[in-house]
């Protein structure tokens, strides 16, 4: 006979403490975009939303963003980083394989010996982060999560790529997660499609990248170094009909079963914040929840972009900072993207 | 007043369930590193305790590798790949930015629409992965999770490099997740130390390389792709000294922490299953945790290599191959790596 384990002890409910935002310094407007790409500011407004873009310059890292907006959200939660025990940054565009982002981050801020991983869920990668902050505090591995969605997207994009380059923009958003007597975070609905696994992903692997360098360096000829599509660097793609759709229908789904999950109706709702990829799959959402007038809608992207993982703070940032009467009310969020995978939970606006 | 959230309902403990691998076909032997660099079999085993290390073909990706471990973990467990709702791969050496191998996966095994991500946390990457299993079980965000430690560290690394290329293997190791009437999973202990970022680490940004590669374009000479140290791809390089000594002091609490954490001492303990970093660190960890001569130590690293994420899950699954009666045992199992971070835990070996 074995010895038995400690039992584990856990907080009873979560909450989200506190908000913050990096948004990056340049802007980028349509005129800008069809230097690049045979488009029209009309076009893109129409079909898009987006009026402008906001991108980071070279010497702003993913980590310099993160900081940022993690700074204001421990400010606006009232702790100080050294209270952070866990530190979450959602990412796809930290240009190293290795270390994390969080580490640097968790440094920085002051959280030091705090947990710290990135975590790749792409666009969802916001509402995944959530998710685990949740489960960390709920199960006594944590205390306060810091939970960053950010991403320099400017750098893994080819802006002569006309699928979904021309939607992207830089930027960071995080909160801070923690324990409350009463649910402030509702149960998260977390899924994947792998089947439509490329439905939106880098056009190649980084190995086909080094295959040709290693060829180039031998041969001298640096011409060889294009692939098919005349690209040296891998960029982002997407099948954006298959995307539409999927958001459209399936995500209406997933964001009712976070209201069903979470015990309210639309009409309990003070905000819906859905990830910021095109304002007419936002628009056609807010449509299929039948959300009531009172509920305000996220429209960042108007002039933010498509920032992936940092989107739904983002949105929610904004939402607050123009409307602070919602502080206090329910929002549902839902973030989707690469993978293709998804994420969505009810919380309480810090 | 704003309506009321539902709150979440949790499972009280959970177990590793099963256990599989993936070990690639390719044996590289010390005399072949000795071509790279400038050594000896000798030296190596020495200071090492390595003699072959495996690595996988150009045809065998991360993700197959991934596949092939958790074909055998969910066969271990007795469940089929319908019946996990999450998915988490700890992995350095996915060669996309975006989407997560995670995704992937989760769509070859079955288990769509399980929730899908990857985590960066290196070397410690397989027992944060445990501990976040451990947390959405136990916080009801799934029953059960599949965790995946893979590697292709081949594709990252530069065979002339000197610091740490030469003890690197590929590999994949697998585990499932559940719920369970008794902890089979004790607190772990995860945390990071980021002021030492860059003890282990990539040696330069993958943006330093997209910007030769535009450099080289527009002049037509590939010659100026090759960095300072005349590398064309970042290579994963260490401070072999400072990563040596934090391993053995730093890690040794860490690990003596975790049996407190779990309320057992190490005369509880059937096995010790330390990442596979060198088998002096191994030894050194074993001594100052005063192991008594029955605790079985993991040594896979002998004719696996040092295989980051994978290296815990092949080690425990040789030690039980070779050893069944480990089997309903604890073991004390220690991941630590570029972050530098680290997690720790005790868990009932399958």
């Amino acid at each position: 006979m074995t010895a038995t384990l400690n039992p584990t002890t856990a907080a009873e409910a979560t909450t989200v403490l506190g908000l913050g935002v990096y948004r990056p310094s340049i802007v980028v407007d349509n005129e800008q975009i069809c230097q690049w790409i045979d488009s029209s500011d009309e076009w893109i407004r129409q079909r898009t939303g987006i009026v402008t873009r906001r991108r980071a310059p070279a010497d702003v890292s993913v980590v310099d963003m993160a900081e940022g907006a993690a700074a204001e959200a421990l400010k606006d939660a009232g702790i100080e980083g050294s209270q952070v025990d866990s530190v979450i940054v959602s990412t796809v565009t930290h240009p190293f394989m290795t270390p994390s982002a969080a580490a640097d981050l968790a440094h920085r801020i002051g959280a030091t010996p705090a947990a710290a991983f990135d975590i790749s869920a792409a666009c969802a990668g916001y509402c995944y982060g959530i998710a685990q902050a949740d489960a960390l505090v709920r199960s006594g591995h944590a205390e306060h999560v810091l939970v960053v969605g950010v991403e320099k997207l400017s750098d893994i994009i080819d802006n002569h790529e006309r699928s979904i380059s021309f939607l992207l923009g830089d930027g960071a958003g995080a909160v801070v997660v923690g324990p409350s007597s009463t649910p402030g975070i509702a149960a998260s609905v977390i899924g994947s499609n792998g089947e439509k696994w490329d439905a939106v992903s880098m056009d190649s692997s980084l190995l086909r990248l080094r295959d040709a360098l290693f060829d180039a360096h031998t041969s001298g000829d640096a011409t060889t170094l294009l692939d098919q599509e005349q690209r040296w660097w891998p960029t982002l793609r997407q099948d954006g009909q298959t995307v539409f759709r999927w958001a459209v229908w399936e995500m209406a789904k997933v964001a009712g079963e976070a209201l069903d999950k979470a015990g309210i109706s639309a009409d309990d709702l003070s905000a819906f914040v859905p990830h910021q990829a095109n304002i007419r799959i936002i628009d056609e959402l807010s449509k299929q929840l039948k959300l009531p007038e009172h509920v305000l809608v996220g429209r960042d992207i108007v002039d933010a972009g498509n920032t992936s993982a940092a989107s739904i703070p983002l949105a929610l940032h904004r939402l607050r900072a123009e409307n602070p009467e919602i502080s206090g009310g329910l929002a549902l969020q839902i973030g989707f993207g690469a993978g293709l995978v998804y994420g969505a939970q009810v919380i309480r606006i810090p």
